[in-house]
C-alpha cells in the first residue's frame, strides 16, 4: 500500500497482475485488461462480409436491447455507430470496452462485470428500425423492404416491448457477457440513445448449423427441426442476404431481423391432452417426428391421409401452416430463445414463452407471409399471444477499420 | 404410422426409441424417458441429512419461486410436500416428474422442455414461510427463529416480490432445467398453491466451495471473496445448521433462508468515479484486493490508517460494515445471483442487480444484524435499493423414502 492508503498506478498494476485478469501493454497510453481464459474457439469474429450473430451457430443466451435515438443529427448517429462498432469489436475479443487505467477521478471505462470471463462466443448484431431514417434525414438510404410490420389477428402488442430506432442483439454462451455488452453499449450511447426495451433469452430454440441438436421450447416440443442451417451458404444467399434487388448498394449483404415476443399460455397448454398438443403442432412430443413419421427428421408428408380421408397432419397444425410448402418454398432463418419474465400480475400466471427472432431477405415474403397464414388459422394460436414486435434492417458487416452502418453515410 | 394416422403405443415407443431421449423400463406400468447425456458428476443427490442447494457448490443459474398456500388443511400441505419431494427427486436425477406414457387423452405428466437435457447439477431446496404455520394450525411446530424480517431504513419492498408461505430454490447449470423444476412443481401444486413471485438469476456472485473462483457482480466488483465455504463442515455446523438450540427436534439440521432482491442503480454507479466506487466497497475493482492489500485474499485490515490518521478502509465502506469483524464474528453463507429484469418503466433505467440469498442458523444474529448496520451507514446504500424480501425455514433433508418437511407432521 502507498502510505496515503489510496490507489496508485504501481499498486494498481501489481494488483491487476496478481489477480485473475491478464495484463497486456497496448502502447504508452494505457493498459488493457484481457480475459485470460480465452480459447480462440470461444471468439466469434466481429468483422466480415456480413454481421456476426445471424448465421453464427446459436449461443446459449441472448440479451436483446432496442433503443430510441435522442437526436436528429446524422453526424451524431454516425459517431454513435462508430463508437458502438469499436466497443463491440473489443468485447467480442473478450476485452473491456476501452483502455482500463488508474484514473481515480473518472468513472471506470468498462463496467467490469465481465472481467475474467471468456469471450464466450459473443456476437453483437446491430439493426436499424424503420423510424430511424426519417428521424435523421436519411430517408433516401432506407432499405427498400424495411417497413413497420402490419397488424396481425390476435396480436396483443405492448408498446413498451415493441419497436425501436436501433437494436442490439447480443448472443453469448455466458449471460453475464451478453448483458455486459448491451449495458456498455447503452452507457456509451448515453445522451444519444435511450434504452426502450430489453429481453433476456435463456435457452435457444433453434439451430443454425447442421451439427447442433434441436432444443425443446417451453411447450416441451422440439423447435427448429426444419430451420435453415447457417452453414448452408446457398440457402443463406437465397433466403437471408439482401443482394441486387436492393437499389441502395450500401445495404447489399445485409438482412432483415424480425423479433416477436410470443408468450405461451403455459398453464392452459399444460392442462391440454397429449393428443391435443400433438395435433396442434403436427409432431410427436417425445421424438419430435412429424405425425407422418417416426424420427425427428423424417419428411413432413402434408398429403398423407388417414383411412377416413382426413389429413394425418391436421389442416390447422402449426407445422403445416408455418412450413415452406405452404409458403411457396420461401424460408426464414430462425434464431429463437425461450424466456421467462416472472408472473403476470394481472393473472398470477407465468409470463414465459419464446422470443422469436427471424432473419430474411424480405420481411414481406418471409415472416409477414408466414404470420398472416398463422394468425388466420394456426391451431397453436389458442395457446400463445404475441406481446412484442419489432423489425430492423441489419446492415452488412464491417471490414477491419470500418464500422457497421458506415455505408449509410456515403 | 398406424392406419388411422394417430398416435399408438407401438408408434410412440418406436418414436421415443429413435429420438434423442433414452428409454428405460421401470416396471410393467409404464416407461420413464431419461436424459441420456447424464454423467454422474452432473447429478446432485436429493436425499441427505441436510437439503441440497445450501452448501452445494453454486450452480450457474437460479429460478426461485415463492408460493401462497390455498388451503388451511395440514393434510393437504402434507401431500403437497410429499408430491414435491417425489418430483424433486426425479428431476435431480435428470428424469421427468413421472412416468411418461402414451395416454393421448390426458395432459403429459411432464411439461417436457427438459427432455434430452442433463440433470445439470439441479438442486431443489424447499422452505416454509412464517405465515405458513398458523395457516394450517401447526403453530406449535414453527421453528423458534422464524419471524418476519423487520423493516430496514431505505427498504422499498414491493409486495409482489416479497413473502410467501412456501419457497422453492431451483439451482442448475442449465436455466431450462431450473425453470422446468419450478414450473412443474407449480403445476403439481395446482389447486393447493399459487405462484406468488419468481426470480431468475443468471450469474452466481458467491462461492460456497473453496475451489470456485470469485465472480463479479453487476457493479463490476468481485463479490463473495470472504464468503464461507460450503465444504467447510465446521463452519457450516457453527453458522448454518440449526442444532440443539431448537426445541423442536424435527427442525434440527435445518437452516434459515433470507432472500433479498437488491436492485443496483447501475446508471448512477456507472457514472461514479473509480475512487468513489473503491472507497464505497473497500476493495480495488480490478483485483478484488482489500484497500489494505494487493491480492484478492489478502486480509482486510480494518485498523490500518493513512498518514493523516483516517482509516484506509473507510468507516462506511461496505466490507467494513458487512464483514464478520463488525458482527461479533458471526457469519452467514451467501448464495447470490445477478439478475436483470428489463427496464423500469417509471425511469427507463435498467432493473438489474443482485438476488441475494443467505443461509444462517438464526436470521436475527445473521442477516438481520448485518443489515441493520448496513441500512444505517453503508456507503453502498446510495447505489442500491432493496425491492424484495422473504425469509423461510429450510427443513432438514429427507432420507430415501421420506419427504422434506415430514417432521412437521409427527
Amino acid at each position: 500500500m502507498p502510505p496515503d492508503g489510496r490507489f496508485s498506478r504501481r499498486g494498481f498494476l501489481a494488483t491487476a497482475g496478481a489477480g485473475a485478469v491478464g495484463l497486456a501493454a497496448v502502447g504508452a497510453g494505457g493498459y488493457v485488461l484481457g480475459r485470460d481464459e480465452d480459447r480462440p474457439a470461444q471468439r466469434e469474429p466481429f468483422h466480415g462480409e456480413h454481421q456476426a450473430g445471424v448465421t453464427t451457430p446459436v449461443q446459449d443466451r441472448l440479451v436483446f436491447g432496442a433503443f430510441d435515438l435522442q437526436t436528429s443529427s446524422p453526424a451524431v448517429l454516425r459517431t454513435l455507430l462508430e463508437d458502438w462498432s469499436a466497443a463491440a469489436l473489443l468485447m467480442t475479443e473478450g476485452r473491456p470496452v476501452g483502455e482500463v487505467d488508474d484514473n481515480l477521478a473518472a468513472p471506470p471505462v468498462d463496467t467490469g462485470e465481465a472481467l475474467g470471463l471468456p469471450a464466450a462466443r459473443l456476437t453483437v448484431t446491430f439493426g436499424l428500425g424503420p423510424s430511424l431514417f426519417d428521424r435523421v434525414g436519411l430517408a433516401a438510404q432506407r432499405p427498400a423492404a424495411l417497413h413497420e410490420l402490419p397488424h396481425f389477428a390476435g396480436d396483443a402488442l405492448q408498446p413498451e416491448r415493441s419497436g425501436g430506432d436501433l437494436c442490439v442483439q447480443a448472443c453469448a454462451d455466458d449471460p453475464v457477457v451478453a448483458f455486459h455488452a448491451v449495458r456498455n453499449l447503452a452507457r456509451i450511447g448515453f445522451g444519444r440513445v435511450s434504452l426502450r426495451w430489453t429481453q433476456l433469452g435463456f435457452g435457444r430454440t433453434s439451430v443454425t448449423s447442421s451439427g447442433q441438436q434441436t432444443v425443446r421450447n417451453l411447450q416441451g416440443f422440439k423447435d427448429g427441426t426444419n430451420n435453415l442451417h447457417g452453414d448452408d451458404a446457398d440457402a443463406m444467399r437465397q433466403f437471408v442476404w439482401v443482394a441486387d434487388e436492393e437499389p441502395r448498394e450500401w445495404f447489399r449483404g445485409g438482412t432483415y431481423l424480425v423479433a416477436r415476443r410470443i408468450r405461451m399460455l403455459v398453464e392452459t397448454w399444460d392442462r391440454s391432452s397429449l393428443d391435443d398438443q400433438q395435433q396442434t403442432i403436427g409432431r410427436f412430443k417425445s421424438s419430435g417426428a412429424p405425425l407422418t413419421g417416426e424420427r425427428e427428421h423424417d419428411p413432413v408428408d402434408l398429403a398423407a391421409t388417414a383411412v377416413d380421408g382426413t389429413p394425418v397432419i391436421p389442416r390447422d397444425a402449426h407445422i403445416r401452416l408455418a412450413g415452406p410448402a405452404s409458403n411457396r418454398g420461401r424460408r426464414i432463418l430462425r434464431r429463437g430463445f425461450s424466456y421467462t419474465d416472472g408472473i403476470d400480475p394481472r393473472t398470477g400466471e407465468l409470463d414465459a414463452g419464446l422470443f422469436f427472432i427471424a432473419f430474411q431477405r424480405d420481411p414481406e415474403t418471409g415472416f409477414v407471409a408466414v404470420q398472416r397464414r398463422l394468425a388466420a388459422g394456426d391451431a397453436l394460436g389458442e395457446y400463445i399471444v404475441h406481446t412484442g414486435s419489432a423489425v430492423f434492417a441489419v446492415p452488412p458487416g464491417a471490414r477491419p477499420g470500418a464500422f457497421v452502418g458506415e455505408g449509410l453515410f456515403t
